[in-house]
């Protein structure tokens, strides 16, 4: 199969392109959910966190759709060398994708509880992890559909302001729950939802590290991990 | 390559049992991490979850080098059917043990931090919690490696309990911190620290997903979604 013939190797390269379609696809649909609960907590809007909640579902159905084609691209294609993977991190990236659906799900989750409540404090740092872990995300995907290294490599720049945001968020709303004990179930639900905002972060860091391995066969993973906390996944 | 020699066949069989080897001895790994640090909790032990912290660079060189035995299967021997299932899980089931590794180290440092003041109460649903875990790793790798359909059902059948005792933490320590804020950041780490568990028991759940879908090409994932709640992972 390493000798393919010309009609078999265009057949697989419409099936490759279909399968990082398939995964934009999905990776909109992901970025869209976190948008949606993140704004959901913001507008006080129980109806669109509800909406996260049932807009699993197709996200699901994708991931199980993307898992079979990329098995049987292996099945039937036998891909070598970069076109191996290009499906192997797409076996990769599709949980990746699956999971940072589930945690926008965990985040209008905390929302329908918080909003059980008075409002802790305007909500600033939180709209704004939001915005860089959609723009993670994006960027991940584009830069594996494209090879594109240098954008994959500045996906990996933007996680430290992630992690600080997040230790921000903590440090923030501790304070408040020492000095009145009233908002603490409030301020329980802003932490777990920077937490899930900084995973999905981690997540869209896993996919940038997947493009780079794919154009450079350089594996960045636990990389100078000696001393560095773990990532948070 | 359908039809392969007797002898590349069964150097493949012997590949392939290497690669579960390998995925053993990381679950193996994983699962001590995680005893380490629940135990460093239990004994106010600093020493321990020092090494805890240490002891996660050999899983992540496990983890780079089962995801490259795998590949170069893929590569060199283009498996077909069942044995290309039992690697393309192969590859997901090291991403999961990966993950678990870190929750072990995110345990240790909410650790190192829960630490620093006063016990809030004595453990008892955490170390439960742990227990339930590891049971549930172990059992979802041996279904792996032994297509033990039956086993890896039985691991399904456990997550419940596992968030069940995540929910009973959570509501006990809020109403610790509601009636005396002075325990909030001791009580902060310990829910975290159950969040950490619980999702160790997700990520066993989805081996023990993977377990099923090789030997029965039953897609068990997603299944009855509508109206439960999406697992944290």
């Amino acid at each position: 199969m390493t000798d393919t013939a010309p009609r078999a190797s265009r057949h697989f390269e419409e099936e490759l392109e279909h399968l990082k379609e398939r995964l934009l696809v999905m990776a909109g649909g992901a970025e869209e959910q976190v948008r949606a609960a993140v704004q959901s907590l913001v507008d006080r809007d129980y109806a669109l966190a509800e909406r996260v909640l049932a807009g699993d579902a197709p996200i699901n159905q994708l991931h199980l759709e993307i898992d079979e084609r990329c098995f049987q691209l292996l099945a039937l294609q036998q891909p070598m060398a970069t076109d191996l993977r290009v499906v192997v991190s797409g076996v990769k990236i599709n949980s990746d994708l699956e999971r940072i659906g589930d945690f926008a799900v965990n985040i209008a989750e905390a929302t329908l509880g918080y909003l059980e409540h008075p409002a802790v404090k305007p909500l600033i740092d939180i709209p704004r992890m939001a915005e860089i872990a959609q723009g993670m995300l994006r960027d991940a995907l584009n830069a594996y559909v494209r090879q594109d290294m240098a954008l994959a490599q500045e996906v990996l720049d933007r996680d430290d302001s992630l992690d600080h945001l997040k230790d921000q968020v903590f440090r923030e709303l501790l304070s408040f729950m020492l000095s009145d004990p009233s908002v603490t179930e409030q301020s329980l639900d802003l932490i777990l939802i920077s937490r899930h905002l900084e995973r999905i972060g981690d997540h869209a860091t896993n996919i940038a590290e997947e493009a780079i391995f794919i154009v450079s066969g350089l594996d960045v993973r636990h990389h100078g991990q000696e001393g560095n906390a773990v990532r948070e996944s």
